[in-house]
């Protein structure tokens, strides 16, 4: 029905997350009334990204380095650090393991939580195979091994997919060797307990009990 | 529109909670069809409520005294108590203070809590005056004054009117004047946390601060 | 849970249509609350609806026949009609079949109609037999055969249930003998069109293209 | 929170239709999983777009010209038709006046409209000037006086804005001086009534009252 250059952005946009075919039309439709500055911005935009952008060598968030740093570190650019694992002030005895990018974001707004990260990269479901592979589990690995680190908090969705991810990550990670003198590892989950503006009426057992249980 | 007995049982219905004039619309309809013998029933188990049913008189419950022992405590119907007040096993040095009855049943659920409980009879918003005087505090606080009770739960919901509720009992509570030798009472409330099947990304500030703070 | 005199009237109250147990729960703990006279008021009110309320001889529309008239037709109160059946400036030429007593109302509120009605009294879905059986056919033949009728309005919802509802009766309508003399009678359909509020971008290709041919 | 350059795509994926900051967001890390091929692609179809589509000189639908015929018609690129305006099958009395490309689609679906199109590239609401200066009313009268069109379908949403708009166009369209000799133009609206799936019992008045009157 659409013309085939209109059609093939359309299709482009449709796999967007949360898009569908009828909003990637919408999206073409918006970008055909834009001036030529505007669609030349937004391509520049896309292309800067890729140039600028880097993933901490440590926890894998997208950062963009200072431009001084990138130029003393040149010949090393793979070994920069996000300006959370460089601050001096994070606790390196604790490492949060995020499933992705976004979820970083309401952790640090809490202001609860002053160590570092790891972004895993997904979630499994079922522990398949194919969905395990595209965990960052060796590089966790690597980090904890490395690092002084005494609690990894498993901040994964309390879904059925965040519960089969942290089982198999505690599988993983409780047989690990750490470097002789480290003191064991304490792996953690985040509370369960009634949300903000949630009613007891209809709460599940296990998230009830969890908050009779941490009640204070 | 409606005939006059049709339309006054239609407003009787549309005071029933969450029934608007539509529904109870459906429900006169609906009665219209069944046997004189249903209604009969309803109208029975209606009055039967009346009849059998008490309220406990600790915790406020409604309860349906055994016949033996409402023969054996004739002279003091009142002072009779539900079976949960009653249980032995249940621990009298916890009182669980809850909105309304309804919310019981899903704490029972999570067999996490053996204490007693004390059924509020309502919320406050906005600490109104006459909202305050719905609410059993009266008779709360001779609860606390009468019963070895060690620690209050107010298990209100995390809402604004759970939360106004809950800061109005803290204060009629901590000034209270216990018998001699009385140990003081701890006052606690709900872990926040995040409940089954929410999501990280979604969660807001003090949710996701309370999981973190009691990860475990 | 509950007791077991509560839980019959839960029980009952889950019969209601709309009503799921947990607002059957709430009905009952708000019956508690109320008062000797207004328990006996719902009772009064239900079953002064089985003694007041009778069916429109030819509509089956629920009505309340007026004090004067039950006494004079006492000896046939079978033969009572509603007062919409009754008016004579309704058009008794149209007949407007309609599957349940709710669905009157907003057909009256429009205004556009002045025709009789006829209660049908539920759908089929699928043509069952144990479906047909429930619905008024045989009254409805008998209507058409004994009134001037000459046009019928299937008045049923444009759903899956309401199409195949409306098929049977043209099915089974169709073919009806009519008195000689009379003229072949008319069976048509609401029309298909854009609601208010509706949107051109949603509407599915049978509604939009019924807008386009009602165009006006 | 973010890098100033992600931050940047952020605020301009912001701007999209239906696109909020964290959807926004969710676009950018998606965009960085990307390939370089792909985001590429990405920014070559969006140039392509306003490479090649053209917007139609009658109805100002987006298409994209033959080749051959952007050749032969070079000198006058901006006269182009689109398929449908030069489709001779087309019936050229009939134009249909829609808000938005969009809305196209479903109209041809329906397959019971065979005329022509005219874009007017929004709504008003209010009848405020600002809002009305953005559609194409002049082109629109151009269109009327320069083709033998004897019936306009305005087909806008039936919203509050739609009606508005409609009433709008009805105004300036009505005391059009057509040439000597071209008939009366008449002003249509697409039909109102139950769409489907709808239910009778939730209809409003009007809806319900055109349903009866367009029935058949």
């Amino acid at each position: 029905m659409y013309p085939p250059s209109i059609q093939k952005l359309i299709n482009i946009f449709s796999k967007f997350p949360t898009v569908g075919p009828r909003t990637a039309a919408r999206f073409v439709f918006y970008l055909m009334k834009l001036s030529k500055e505007e669609t030349d911005e937004i391509s520049q935009s896309i292309s800067t990204i890729r140039e600028k952008i880097k993933l901490c060598s440590f926890c894998f968030k997208p950062f963009e380095p200072a431009r001084n740093a990138s130029h003393s570190d040149a010949g090393g650019g793979e070994g920069e650090l996000c300006e959370i694992c460089k601050n001096p002030v994070r606790d390196k005895t604790l490492l949060c393991v995020i499933e992705k990018e976004t979820d970083l974001i309401p952790i640090e707004k809490t202001q609860k939580y002053h160590g570092r990260y790891f972004i895993l990269g997904g979630t499994v479901s079922r522990l398949r195979k194919e969905d395990m592979e595209k965990l960052r589990i060796k590089e966790l690995q690597e980090r904890i091994q490395g690092s002084p680190i005494e609690e990894i908090i498993i901040a994964v969705n309390p879904t059925t997919e965040g519960e089969a991810t942290a089982l198999y990550l505690e599988r993983v990670l409780k047989p690990l060797n750490l470097p002789a003198g480290r003191q064991v590892i304490k792996i953690t989950r985040l509370g369960r307990g009634l949300p903000v503006g949630g009613e007891l009426e209809y709460a599940d057992e296990e998230t009830l009990g969890s908050a009779f249980e941490s009640r204070k």
